[in-house]
């Protein structure tokens, strides 16, 4: 079969690799017949050391149920399924308490070794507590916003879970990335009054606007800052939803909170060290998120995307083949597109 | 009248100084019967530069209104109150969320040139938001328990609310200071099963056993992380209570935190940059806190101690007189005493 194997910052090469096959008796075998391209995905485009062996990559799909271990009992052949980014055994703990990106078990397909999604076909573990089966055909026309309960839309609304988005609340996202967007979706989604997103890509701020965001900041920094306090009544917002991760985003996240605020993080931190100690503290900011427990959200999320009161599948504004993938990688690198849909 | 003055790094003086008085028509002077001396007082005794006038040092009191102003109305002449660390109006958006300590007309006794209340009296701005009156006389037995609602039991109680304890949850507190020890009583009353109290000076541990702490880890830093999870069944605990302020103090905090777990920090940061943005990512660990609530939480904590359900006056291990507290400040920062109360 054919996958995405990244080898070095720039060089993502789609391969004939061994097909996927069931290893334990809790795998599932899935054939992909939607995935598509993270922003996290770019973290490694523009980093990752060469390796001999490379990563297979991409941790989005939805696909159909090929094949199931012995001891596989929620899915079985022919399903139809979104598969989220992390897998999870779904009995433990964490996972009982809503949070499967903390499962003992837990993994993330497309890294350290484990395989990727922008592939014809993937090994799923822990089939049971990872998979989540849909009622829908493979070929239904809502099969791109599905594709996003994978990861985008989850993290999205993780953010503004994280960062306690409620009716009647200011809320900001930093990031217009395809996150970001979801992000607005999803404050809106709960019922935000004011929706501020931060970004500067004409396109994205349109489609945000189209989301439910209110108002638009371009500026960065302390300007950024100040636009938001002239925004807000001096105050600033009661929710900001981080979808960026650099250190400067936190910075200007915690800048823009309101006193007894909250800022949910979901931009995968590029730094050890996290700025605004100070002015968190004494504005009593919390700060939280990380990785979404995107899985943990399908039974809230899937009824909405079903009855089309959100319609995510917006942030793709291309979708390529599997040979088009290094292309795909190169237009997200390059901010020519958004997101990138990949049709194996 | 006489007060506290601080002057530089280790150079504190009582001396005489002009009578407190009415200056604006919402003031009240309040004769003060009780103070003490903080731990936060302790960060300018190590590191203040040189002044000329000084600071006047205090702001945890119990005391007799002497005097209000003509526009003040829910305190009068002869009231016994407490005065929290912070005046606020009462009013504002921010008073009315419960967060009086970011009141819009917020100010910090003892600091920035107010006055304070390690002296004979002080002035009270905004008395009708700040000040809340007690149903005692001035001399009951209950002061020195009273007292602790003008800071450090509310404090306490602010870093067990923040990092959300609730019944059955694992908490752990960083600090054995007066604060740490309130906050161990925070957390027994708010219902966690287990209270893992860090701390290393056997009077203090044995006074939080007392508290309701369950476990002890003295070890510091990577062992104290260790230590903290052999104790939890490998997860760490719900919540942390951070009651020191360090960035070590903060990476053990994050480090013992279990995932999906908050952190309540409440000692005063000391660093711009937190360490432990990877961690608390990865762990979807929340971090909040800061200058706590405390007038806002008198209606809740103030029945426990009128009935003796908490006793939080047993972190003042000394009393001084106002003559006394240069030496009282050697004995808190020569780690001699926890906490010195004042009898002006």
């Amino acid at each position: 079969m054919r996958a995405t194997v990244m080898y070095a910052a720039g060089d993502v090469r789609v391969e004939d690799v061994p097909d996927a096959a069931i290893e334990q008796p809790t795998d599932a075998v899935v054939r992909v017949t939607l995935a598509c391209i993270c922003g996290s995905d770019l973290w490694p485009y523009a980093s990752m050391e060469r390796s001999e062996n490379g990563q297979s990559m991409g941790h989005e799909a939805i696909g159909v149920v090929e094949d199931v271990g012995s001891q596989v009992t929620t899915v079985r052949k022919g399903d139809v399924v979104v598969m989220p980014f992390a897998f999870s055994d779904g009995t433990c703990a964490f996972c009982h308490e809503g949070l499967p990106t903390a499962c003992v078990h837990v993994g993330f397909f497309g890294t350290n070794g484990m395989n990727g999604a922008q592939a014809e076909a993937l090994r799923i573990p822990l089939a049971d507590g990872t998979l989540y089966p849909l009622p829908v055909g493979e070929d239904d026309a809502l099969m791109p916003s599905l594709l996003t309960l994978s990861d985008v839309m989850g993290t999205g609304h993780h953010a503004a879970v994280v960062a306690r988005v409620a009716p009647g609340k200011r809320a900001a996202v930093v990031g217009d990335g395809a996150v970001g967007l979801c992000a607005v979706i999803a404050a809106r989604r709960l019922g935000a009054e004011q929706i501020i997103i931060m970004g500067r890509h004409p396109d994205r701020i349109a489609l945000a606007r189209d989301f439910g965001a209110t108002d638009v900041v371009s500026e960065r920094g302390e300007a950024a800052v100040e636009r938001v306090r002239e925004l807000t009544g001096g105050d600033g917002v009661h929710s900001v939803l981080e979808c960026v991760g650099h250190g400067a985003s936190i910075e200007t996240a915690i800048g823009i909170a309101r006193p007894g605020g909250a800022v949910g993080r979901v931009g995968v931190p590029q730094h050890t060290e996290m700025p605004g100690s100070l002015p968190a503290f004494y504005g009593n900011i919390t700060i939280g998120g990380g990785p979404a427990p995107v899985r943990a959200y399908l039974d809230e999320l899937l009824p909405d995307v079903l009855e089309g009161r959100i319609d995510p599948s917006r942030v793709f504004d291309r979708t390529v083949d599997l040979d088009g993938v290094p292309d795909g990688y190169r237009a997200m690198a390059d901010r020519e597109s958004i997101k990138v849909m990949v049709t194996p």
